[in-house]
């Protein structure tokens, strides 16, 4: 046995309770020793009893990547107490895994001191569910580039014909009463929760950089126009989404001209990060976004600071009963910040949902405690290893699915935020070369794997893009140039998420006889993908 | 290279903020391949520029454990957003390894999506030191049992005879103004640090089923005596940690006995956890303490126990100075509740001191949000294991104390509150069948091994006692039975704590030539610590 591999962790993705009743356990082992028979067990009890009362149970082997093959188990607990330890079998011989490691024997008399322990499920430290996520299919739209709604607006600001080239700085007209004009068409390709980025007033596209969070952008609309989108989309059963963008703000926000003008001296010198008394434009002498000095890094351990944007979190939910927050740039804001934030939003509306924006391993800010979700760009990048740069067969594609997935807690998945391609990516259309096939299975696998696909605005009329500002190109609305075999298809494939099966069953992904099979068993049936080739896959639904 | 050995958890104990411009990166591989000599060096850089500029800096290995070792680096840097891969290399082959794992070649091209990452250091999530935890040496004391002061109290609760074998419910009359008389001697053996059992009004001799957590239990003294002890403590450098018993009260608190009158009608229903709509004491329908029914758990879910709880966290910090809490069963306790009470805590007195009960691997609450510091049992155990069962020998005793260094982050190490035994385990002197030298040896183990000593009342005078109730014997200050040899080896050994290379020094703990070597380095100066045998040591200062 490879002892080096054995990997358990209590109180952590490892070790999570779903409710009061119920607790994933998960254990590590090298992949051989799985491969080559070796029987996990779990010896469990409570705490206070365990030196006299202990139950057992096999722990199944359920995920293999290209190292590791992870055990897991469900248990049903009558008692909040949990402590254990494995057992593990080869060869007919037996070890014990502990907090002290692999040893031969396990002396119950000193439990205390080396057993694994959940020493107590309270109540709020259970990770809930949004229980929505798991059956919804978003559409992210770029606002400014889906559609024009409102002709009678202030047109001047529109500097690009509609279809043109965009460049990082031209508009090109869209507003949210384009996007409630399009309601039914999202609707009728499946969709069940919208993504919007940006919209509060910015004098950029892409409205990264906030002038003032409560006052929608012009060029937009207005609250009232948010208002009776949300509304509109709630009637068809549609979530919105919005994004919150509190790592930094526009230089041209009130509190930082204030702190331009005064320095030290204002109010708001707090508010930010500055270096000296005085703001330095050139010498960009304060903390900003990457190093663009007109998105100023907001001092998020600053009580005015936290109170200002927890108020904009709730005021968007109360004003317009928006379903819960993108975060921008989450994972540079501080784990702190994003604790009052999880309270402030849940508070105001318990099913809210909380998408981070974090392109690695964020299990930090996943612990239940911050985020629901991220936007999954790990999956992403599975994506591209093997649909568009073909680098990775479908074993090795197996195994990054399934490392992906024990990154997290199994709620977190659930409510993973599955994206091929968004606006700071090339179009996943692109990257494959504009095979329709491949973006076909690609989707295929995106309503399989565990959580909430996420299709960026065109996907479905084969929009094509090259990196920022290309992916960011005007909707063609002239159905005359749309690839109907092509939507329907995408259409047939998003309606699979409406099977309960998609959304809350089990999963199993294995490598079969060279295919990427995924089995999600949900109440007694099933739904099986195989992908043979990135070209190729069959689907088997309810059986 | 033994490739399922290497382990990296970016935001974590492998990856934390000293502060904003220094970072401790940890790497874990097998011992056997940093024994055949692998080298390995962090490649890191400005998250936004790290595709063009890039520093490398060798990671050099400072711990090793039964199969693992861990490479080590303390990084300066000059911008918060840290990201990194590791290079490899053994026998001359360079490998990388990232967030996709250990590959032969790394394409920067694409590192946005695979590179590891401390994303920001956002100044309210870095964990900062209690700067005076690292240089105090803690006496715990069990009040009963320590000295009775106060000559003109109420005696009649007092049912043994000063001395007498202790049973699980007797009272021998140990008081507050007793610990004032003794200050003096205490702080004469080198004790800078008092950790009380609670003190507050309860039936029991222990006090851990607390009535009135505002009141100071009449048996031991009043407020006053408590402020007097503290004024007292502070004048001769000695700070006072009182113990919070806040996963349970007493069965007799006024708002238990509330619900056990009006059952699901009492305004604190809900501050309990109870099955059904009335308390029944005999059926035990509710959660309590082990399976102690007069000691009720309270809800910490509930708004108004937090409200109740964390109004006496602070209440005795404003009424009597004190410089800290030591967490009853902390590990029991909703770590959402621990997140709040530090927030109080410190916002009350930021260097006052928090120290959970855990006697597991604690990770979960010492990530910098909840506590500082543990009672560190694993500690505790090590020290069973080599002193008293001699079971581990000087190599795996290097190996398991390495082990337990590794499961923190360096601030917490600092504060670690080592430990040979409490009011909860057998008298480690009776452990180590009385054996002094042994003691001794154990005792400068304490003062080397990074952390705060704490020694239980009596340890100086070689008090022996079995496991509770016979661990909290009568201390006898009949000075004509103390072993003064004993007492000013005491003495001499704490003394050690006093010299910073033994708070601040860098810790490097090998097996050398069959001892225990461990080095403590700080500002150019040395001490060493050289254990030969369970009764034989040798120690260098300031080489």
């Amino acid at each position: 046995m490879n002892k080096h591999a054995l990997l358990h962790i209590p109180e952590s993705r490892f070790c999570f309770p779903l409710s009061k009743e119920e607790v994933v356990i998960r254990l590590r082992t090298a992949r051989e020793d799985a491969e080559a028979g070796l029987k996990v067990k779990i010896i469990y009890g409570v705490k206070y009893d365990y030196q006299k009362e202990r139950f057992t149970e096999e722990v199944p082997l359920k995920y293999e990547d290209e190292l590791y093959a992870f055990y897991e188990v469900k248990l049903n607990i009558t008692d909040v107490r949990l402590v254990y330890i494995f057992q593990l079998e080869e060869n007919g011989k037996k070890y014990y895994f502990s907090e002290d490691g692999l040893t031969k024997d396990y002396n119950y008399e000193e439990c205390f001191y080396n057993f694994f322990q959940l020493p107590y499920i309270n109540e709020n430290d259970v990770m809930p569910m949004v229980d929505w996520m798991p059956g919804t299919v978003f559409y992210q739209i770029f606002v400014d580039r889906f559609c024009i709604g409102d002709e009678n607006k202030d047109m001047s600001y529109i500097d690009m014909k509609w279809g043109d080239k965009p460049t990082p700085k031209n508009h090109a007209g869209g507003d949210l009463k384009g996007i409630i004009k399009r309601l039914d068409y999202i609707k009728d390709l499946g969709i069940s929760g919208i993504y919007l980025t940006p919209i509060f007033e910015s004098e950029s596209n892409h409205k990264y950089n906030i002038v003032d969070y409560k006052k929608i952008d012009p060029q937009f609309g207005t609250t009232e126009d948010l208002v009776k989108l949300v509304d509109e989309a709630h009637k068809r059963g549609i979530k919105i989404v919005l994004d919150a963008v509190f790592n930094h703000c526009s230089d041209k926000m009130a509190e930082f001209m204030d702190v331009v003008k005064k320095g030290k001296d204002s109010e708001f010198y707090d508010w930010f990060i500055v270096d000296g008394d005085k703001l330095d434009m050139k010498k960009r002498n304060f903390e900003c976004f990457a190093h663009c000095e007109y998105m100023p890094k907001l001092n998020t351990a600053n009580a005015g600071v936290q109170k200002f944007l927890l108020d904009i979190a709730t005021y968007w939910i109360d004003v317009a009963d928006i379903d819960g927050w993108r975060l921008d740039v989450a994972d540079e804001v501080s784990h702190d910040f994003w604790r009052m934030f999880r309270k402030a939003v849940k508070a105001k509306k318990s099913d809210a949902v909380i998408i981070g924006e974090n392109w690695h391993d964020a299990y930090p800010a996943l612990m239940g405690e911050q985020q629901d979700s991220i936007m999954n760009y790990a999956y992403t990048k599975v994506c591209l290893d093997y649909f568009a740069k073909e680098r990775c067969d479908e074993k090795k594609t197996v195994w990054h699915l399934n490392s992906i997935l024990m990154r997290n807690m199994e709620q977190v998945n659930y409510m993973m935020l599955n994206l091929l391609d968004s606006h700071d990516t090339l179009r996943f259309f692109t990257e494959i070369g504009k095979d329709k096939k491949k973006l076909e299975t690609a989707l295929a696998l995106t309503m399989f794997f565990p959580g909430t696909p996420c299709m960026y605005y065109g996907t479905e009329i084969a929009m094509e893009g090259g990196y920022d500002p290309d992916c960011r190109r005007c909707f063609d609305w002239d159905k005359s140039h749309w690839d109907m075999d092509l939507m329907n298809k995408v259409k047939e494939l998003l309606a699979l998420k409406k099977n309960p099966v998609l959304q809350w069953g089990d999963v199993s992904i294995k490598d079969v006889d060279g295919a990427i099979r995924i089995v999600r068993s949900f109440n007694g049936k099933k739904a099986v993908l195989a992908i043979t080739s990135p070209t190729a896959y069959t689907i088997e639904m309810d059986i």
